[in-house]
Formats: structure tokens, C-alpha cells, sequence
């Protein structure tokens, strides 16, 4: 089959690899039908030191070929959303919907798995890591649905880590697809205010319409004082960072509330950061967030995608093939596409 | 009036100071009857570079000596407790139980006001500060009432952070007055199992008859590989870290479970600290905690101690008067002595 390896930094290519099969009575095999390119795809693409090259992509909806032997809960010919974990659904971190810590899951692009923006892949433990979707592959509903595989659920997650809820105000740093879906899951569960902060009117255009109520193209100390304004001079009471890069970092604490929260959902591209008394501590400041449990928020948030009601899918701006892919990465990483949807 | 002054690291003298009086007519004057040293004062007593000499010293129980015209909620005669932050207690931060963030409050020790380790303090905003209690000045309740002014109050604060309640799992880090008596509020709250981390065998003695239901006084990995054997491979939902040094935020990731919550309520003596993927960000392990609003929780803690039931000032293990002093911080420096009281 055809799939996405990247080789270095600024460098993925779309090459033949060995076709996937059924290995474990656990797996199911799945003809990849849309996929998509991740802002954390481009942590790799801007950094990876040239070496091996490895599969990429961990965002996918498909169609069920094959099944292993045990496999109970999807067949041959179902569409299937897959969260960007893999997960057992029994164990004790994924019964608590923790399912990025499975003990017996991992994470795409791992091992012998492969990868999403590819023409198929292997699923381990399918009972626990696929959801079949009542709709057709081609559905209009389909970009939406792809959302829940990643950047709607983190957007959720990091709202939920955040206790976003009726009275709470909330600002979300970063303006792309994750950000402005924390936006929206904001608004779902009930934010008073939320307050956008990014610097790509296409973009923050988008959030205002998926919830803002207020935008700010400033940044560093000039964003900050702009929440702060905003703000009756305190900040909010959560910040969701939705970047993972050490100046966003800091614009979090620059504008969450005292005994406020600042839920990270970007990966962080650095290791330590400022947490103690003249950061976070001295205000009594919590740090939460991490990867989402994607899978577990899926039949919270289908609902309203199936009716109609919120279009997630309205980050994607640009549909690439496989033969697409480099082109679409060049797109995202010199931010003229949102978040690209690839039709292999 | 007498008070205490440090003068750099290792150097605290016992000096006449001008006597305080009332300045605004919210303040109270408050004869201190019992005061105590603090491990956060080590902090100062430690490293405090030779300079200005400022008074120390920030819980205690006194007698109101007079109040200004505004005072409406003490009375000259009225035994109080102060908690280590004054607070007007109508701000919407004091509102929310935030008291150290009070918008017209402030710290002990600080602008002209002075500390409590000393025979009398001007108390500002002395309707949202003080709480009156139903005991005389020598009572033998006092001591236990004392530990509302701060390490009870901090200890409670840990664990209400870190959301301990029933079915929950705890490790405390450090065998301090504030570890000791996280471990007790951990217990009061209903937490399942509660490993406490020190070294000191008559402090973890005492931890135990507190709730500790295990001890380890294994430091670094090894301490680490200890607990994770008593808690399944995994950790425990909720770590309080209650010492404030690198070396315990380091075992306290160590030992939180996938999920979980650092809860700190030892002031950081760093200012970064790893918060990465490979630290908490990967397992969604969440950072609370900060000064505890130990004002917010006196009327909450007082019953339990004036009906006998808990017994939180069997931390103080050596009693001293204002001559004594400088000889209780060398013992608690020293670890000689685990919280020293001070009677004025």
C-alpha cells in the first residue's frame, strides 16, 4: 500500500510500504477513507532529525475489511471513527476514561503499527478503539465525525480538564483547529465568556462564530494587558493552551485568575517551565491537561454531529490525495491551510 | 515591644521594636499569647542574605487589646486566631474562600505591619481576619487551635486541592508539621490509603497515629519503586508535596498515577520545574495547590478539635518564650525539634 513516511524535518514523502494484515484475533484491518494532518504532526516536520523514516498520521475514519478472530463489537464493511490511541476499553485507566494510559494500548506510528494518512492500517484491540458511525464513508457528516479522532476531543478535554461550565470564563490561546474547538466545546458546555487569542482573522473569524465572544491579536505582554482588560483587570478562570510552545506558556499564566486553571492541551515543546511562587503557586494556580481520551468522548460528542447541531468539520479548509500530503504539510506549516483533510 | 528579627540566614534576635498601635479604625491590637515557628520560616532562615533585619513570625492566637471605630466583629478581651494572611473578607477573591488573593489584604511582615513572633501586632482589617474562639489564652486546646493559623489549614488546603475523598489513594512527601497534618486532613476526608514519605521515625510515628496507613523513608528511585509496590505498579491518585524543595516535586511525579494530582503546599524554593511529556503532561497528572486559605477553613476545622475528636497541635514538641527564640529555629533547622510554640 501507499502511506506517509517522513524522513526529516520539512521532508515526508509518500512511498510503498508492506500492505497491513491481521496479526492478532484482536485486530481489525481498515481501508483508510479520510484522514487528516495534526498541528502535532508539525512538531515532527519542523524538528525531526534526518534518520529512519517513520509512518505518520494518527487521525483517520475508514472501512472495517477484516476482523480477528475475537473481535466482537465492528465487522467487514463498517465505517469506523479511531481515536489517535489505541485502547483495550477494559483495563482499569480506560474503564476511568484515561485511555491514552491503556496498560495494554499504545499510540499510532509505534512499534508495528503504522499509521494514519495512509491507504490502510492495522487496528489493535479494535473492541476497544473503533466506533462505528452510521453513515456512509462519503457522508458530508464525515469531516466532523473525523474531528473526534483528535482535535474535537482535545478541544473537549481540555475544556473539561479546565471545569469549563455555566459562569466560567474562559481564554483559549491558539487559533488553530484544537483552539478553535476548545472554543466550541467551551461554548457546549456552557462558558459565559470566551476570549480568542490569535493573530489569523480567518481563523479567529471562525471562532467567533464557534463561540468567542471576544478576540485578541496581541501577544505577549500586550495580550496579556488585552485580557486583562477584558477581564475586570483579573484574567479568567480557565486558560486553554492550545499551543505547546513556551510563549504561550507564558501568556497562560499571564492571564488566568487567581485560583484559576490553565488546562494544556498543546504538546509542550519544552520540558521545564515556570511553577513556582511568581508564576502559578503564589495565586494558587493549577496546571492541568495532557493527551485526550479521545476515545472516551466520543459518544458524548456524536450526538450533536449527527444532527446537525455543531460542524467541527468546519476547521478543515483544504482536501488533499495521498499523492497531496507533503503539499498539504508545506500548507499548515506556513499556515495557509487551517487543517488539511486527506482523501487516500 | 519585643519582637522577633532576622538578620540574614541563621541569625534571627529577639529586640525592642516601637510598640504597635491602631492606625485605621479596621485594625485590631492583638496581644500575642502563643505564636510558633514555621518550616516556611526555615526558607528565610536559611539563605536570607545579611541586610535590613525584618520581623518574623506569621501564626497566632492573641488577645485583643483594643479595636479601631469600624471593628464590629471582635472585642477588646476576645481570644482570636489569626490566619498567616489578613483579608477584608468582602472581595470577590475572599468570597470564593481565596483569602491570600483579598484585594485589599496582605501578608504578615510586611509594610508596616509587623509578625506574630512577638508580644503584640497591629491587625488590619480585623473583621475578615480574626475568629474569636470560645477558650481562654492558656486553654489546652490552644495548641491544637494554633495549627488553624497555617499547617493545619495548609494541610487541609493539600488535600482539598488534590480532591482527596473516599476510594482516594495519597503519598504526603516530608514529615513536617504540614506533611503531618496533610496526612490527618487526608484521613478526615475519607482517603482509602495514605503513604506518608520521611525519614524522621518519631514524626512518621506520629503520622501514622494521624492515618497514615504506610511509611516509606526511602528518598529518590528508590523511595519511588517503594511506593509504587504498595499502590499496584501505579501510584496513588493524589501526591501532597509539602516540602518545597526539586528533590520532593521530583518523587512527587514519581508516585502519581496516571491522572492524578501534585498538590503543593510546600512553598517552592525553585522557580522552574520539569512539566514536560515525560514528567506530567504525557500521563495527564494535574499541578494544584499554593498558599492555603487558612481562613477559609478554621470554621470548618474548629469543631473537631473543640469537641476533643482531633488532636492537631501534638505537632509542637518543644515549647519556648520570646528569649527562646533563636534557640527554636536552631532546633528546627537542626531537625531537633518538629514545630516549636512560642509563648510571648
Amino acid at each position: 500500500m501507499r502511506a506517509t513516511l517522513i524522513y526529516g524535518a520539512g521532508d515526508v514523502r509518500v512511498e510503498n510500504v508492506p500492505d497491513p494484515t491481521i496479526k492478532e484475533p484482536t485486530d481489525a484491518l481498515v481501508r483508510i477513507t479520510s484522514a487528516c494532518i495534526c498541528g502535532s504532526d508539525l512538531h515532527p516536520y519542523g524538528s525531526k532529525e534526518a534518520g529512519a523514516p517513520a509512518t505518520i498520521g494518527h487521525e483517520f475514519i475508514g472501512v472495517v475489511e477484516a476482523v480477528g478472530a475475537d473481535v466482537t463489537s465492528v465487522r467487514a464493511g463498517d465505517v469506523v471513527i479511531a481515536p489517535f490511541a489505541w485502547s483495550d476499553g477494559t483495563c482499569v485507566f480506560c474503564r476511568e476514561g484515561l485511555q491514552p494510559s491503556c496498560l495494554h494500548g499504545g499510540f499510532w506510528n509505534s512499534g508495528d503499527v503504522t499509521g494514519g494518512q495512509a491507504e490502510a492500517v492495522r487496528v489493535p484491540l479494535a473492541d476497544g478503539t473503533l466506533v462505528p458511525v452510521p453513515v456512509g464513508a462519503d457522508d458530508a457528516l464525515i469531516p466532523s465525525l473525523l474531528t473526534l479522532s483528535d482535535v474535537y476531543g482535545t478541544g473537549h478535554h481540555a475544556a473539561v480538564k479546565g471545569g469549563v461550565g455555566p459562569r466560567t470564563t474562559v481564554t483559549v490561546i491558539g487559533d488553530g483547529a484544537v483552539g478553535l474547538l476548545a472554543v466550541m466545546a467551551s461554548r457546549r458546555l456552557g462558558a459565559e465568556q470566551i476570549v480568542l487569542m490569535g493573530r489569523h482573522a480567518s481563523r479567529t473569524d471562525l471562532g467567533r462564530e464557534f463561540g468567542a465572544t471576544e478576540v485578541v491579536a496581541e501577544r505577549g505582554e500586550e495580550g496579556i494587558a488585552r485580557v486583562r482588560d477584558l477581564t475586570g483587570g483579573h484574567g479568567t478562570h480557565v486558560v486553554i493552551e492550545a499551543v505547546g510552545h513556551m510563549p504561550a506558556y507564558e501568556q497562560a499564566y499571564g492571564v488566568v485568575r487567581p485560583g484559576g486553571v490553565i488546562s494544556r492541551v498543546g504538546v509542550p515543546q519544552y520540558e521545564s517551565a515556570p511553577v513556582g511562587f511568581g508564576s502559578i503557586f503564589g495565586l494558587n494556580i493549577a496546571l492541568t491537561g495532557g493527551p485526550a481520551p479521545a476515545r472516551a468522548y466520543i459518544e458524548e460528542l456524536l450526538p450533536d454531529i449527527l444532527d446537525g447541531t455543531l460542524e467541527p468539520g468546519r476547521v478543515f479548509d483544504r482536501t488533499v490525495d495521498l499523492d497531496g500530503v507533503p503539499a498539504g504539510y508545506r500548507a499548515m506549516a506556513d499556515r495557509e491551510a487551517l487543517k488539511v483533510l486527506v482523501r487516500p
